[in-house]
């Protein structure tokens, strides 16, 4: 068995993270000790993939505050709030990112008032429990995605038959989490246990997630893979190739309306002329009771370039327009199921996500 | 006012190709006086579209006999039956290949007839009277292809509105006909009639004909053009961007279904879900009575290093498995109409398009 993948994780007052714009031609880590670094990361998609993005945030977050030279705690809230502003200035379409800074905002409270710090607070003793208290959460909170993921593999690996043919978008792998996937951790947990499974994975332009990425994940298990382009899926579908779908979201409304990388309501709308059933996995921290549709999601554009260069080599005329929407959002009534940690979510999701939605705690 | 495009044409003894493979890069013509250069070019993509595939492949043959030495008319028939095997060999799918050659072969036997020449011919002087025959014939058919496509684009025009967003696939331009384009021909006469439209290309993986070329004959031309990935049409689409969806063809079957760049069928699923017209822009040549339905079309499969690849480097991990199917099908009932030289096709295609094949001529 090959070693887990740690997409990001701390170690020795450090952020650790493998740099996936490398992949597949290099697998290096980099060894972060200033929080700016963590969020241009993000921004630059060295760490990308929702769930990866939230406990890179909590992470880089008490990276932040470990590293502040502020002597009361007035000033180390003051330094807090700085980082938590770079983080969620990285990106602005993952739930994940948003549900980790609220979570570090909401443990600097609760920790403060534990601790009994008063805001004159001074002494470097009393201020290093709370950042010692801030790394303790930011670490717990990248052990728990993982734990949370393996939770996504048990229920969704339920929904996979032996012999099923695949498709998945993007990458929701152990690269876009802290280790062991959404999506993919569905298909691990159906390989796990013993199904003889079989990917299509979409190469998912322009950023290549589904090339570089999800085909490196599953060869390096083991698990077959074959890679198509993106337009490819639909033929495979129309051939009887594919059975199931499985995708990670980036944000989930209320109603279910679910934001995805770029491609994937196009895969849905697909899915569904085929009669092929289209499952999104994703941890609750994905769902964001404040959308009430998918028409509140922000969704991101990136830079033209993405499309028209590719490491150096120029794609496209110079000067041409670009759209180039970094995700898109799929109507409810395209997704089958959720696959969370919680179970399965079936339709009428208007009713069913809203009453998981009331379980989770507010932060 | 821009030059045309020329894309393969005959001067002074040669046949003249731009090589698409450097486009938008280098604009580079090609001075081929070898018929198995030509044939090359087709192979490797230097030369491509169905109707091009056509065009390079009747003035192909044309140069192999006017280049061949032998000195009887069984031998340059021999000769000859042997440059048009070459040609048949280098692609599958395009069925204006086929009537290309099969139109080249029909002109040899009348055109020995009416020069009355006999298998035991030997001189010079008549064997060249055939020969220079032949090269007429090709610098016909190489004409007659733009005046086809100008007849496309003027029935076509009338489909697109003032204000259109017009989604196209691949390249079905200038550069996929001997000029003016199929489905860029129904886009330039609806720009020439000074109709306000604008263009939405895909780039068309794996081999981006969408960014490479279509992109750069629009822009080249001042036509409105946004260039997108393949995944981002769907999008598109739900946002109510995208008015007339116009595409090319490689093969249509007696049916209607029609065989085109890998991608297309995916575009019509989602034309239908979005209730986008959906045209096909298409030569009779391209038309085969002798395929029942799509099922029959032969569809090529590439080399894997055209997904994994892109000029040296590398897209994917080594090692990982491919599908590369260049061409998929779109069954009939996703198409709105067909564009044709002769005017518009509309359902039930059974009878239309039957009708449409009785009055082409045999060979």
């Amino acid at each position: 068995m090959t070693d887990p993948i740690r997409t990001v994780y701390w170690d020795n007052d450090a952020v650790v993270f493998i740099d996936q714009r490398l992949l597949p031609g290099e697998e290096t880590y980099v060894i972060s000790r200033d929080y700016r670094q963590v969020a241009a990361a993000i921004k630059d998609l060295s760490i990308r993939g929702a769930p990866a993005i939230g406990v890179a945030a909590a992470l880089g977050i008490a990276l932040g505050v470990r590293h502040s030279q502020t002597a009361s705690l007035t000033a180390l809230q003051a330094d807090f709030e700085i980082v938590c502003t770079t983080f969620s200035q990285t990106r602005p379409t993952a739930r994940n990112l948003f549900w980790a800074i609220e979570g570090m905002q909401q443990h600097f409270r609760e920790a403060s008032a534990a601790l009994r710090l008063r805001h004159d607070t001074d002494g470097q003793e009393a201020l290093n429990s709370l950042k010692k208290s801030l790394i303790t959460e930011a670490v717990r909170i990248c052990g728990e995605d993982i734990a949370i993921n393996r939770q996504i593999g048990a229920y969704g690996e339920a929904l996979i038959a032996d012999g099923d043919n695949i498709l998945t978008h993007c990458n929701a792998g152990a690269l876009a989490t802290a280790g062991y996937g959404t999506a993919l951790g569905v298909i691990r947990a159906a390989w796990e246990a013993g199904k003889g499974i079989h990917v299509y994975a979409d190469e998912t332009r322009p950023v290549l997630q589904g090339a570089r990425l999800t085909a490196w994940e599953l060869l390096r298990e083991g698990i077959p893979v074959t890679l198509i382009t993106d337009n490819m899926a639909g033929f495979l579908m129309k051939q009887g190739k594919v059975q199931k779908i499985v995708v990670g979201a980036d944000r989930i409304a209320a109603n279910g309306d679910t934001a995805n990388k770029i491609g994937t309501y196009s895969v849905a709308v697909l899915a569904r002329a085929h009669k092929i059933p289209f499952y999104i996995a994703a941890p609750l921290a994905t769902f964001d009771g404040a959308m009430k549709t998918g028409r509140d999601i922000p969704i991101e554009e990136r830079d033209p370039e993405e499309v028209t260069c590719y490491q150096g080599i120029i794609l496209a005329p110079g000067g041409v327009n670009i759209y180039n929407p970094a995700f898109d959002v799929t109507p409810h009534r395209y997704i089958t199921a959720f696959v969370t940690e919680q179970g399965l979510i079936y339709p009428p999701f208007g009713k069913t996500v809203a009453s998981v939605l009331k379980t989770m705690k507010t932060s």
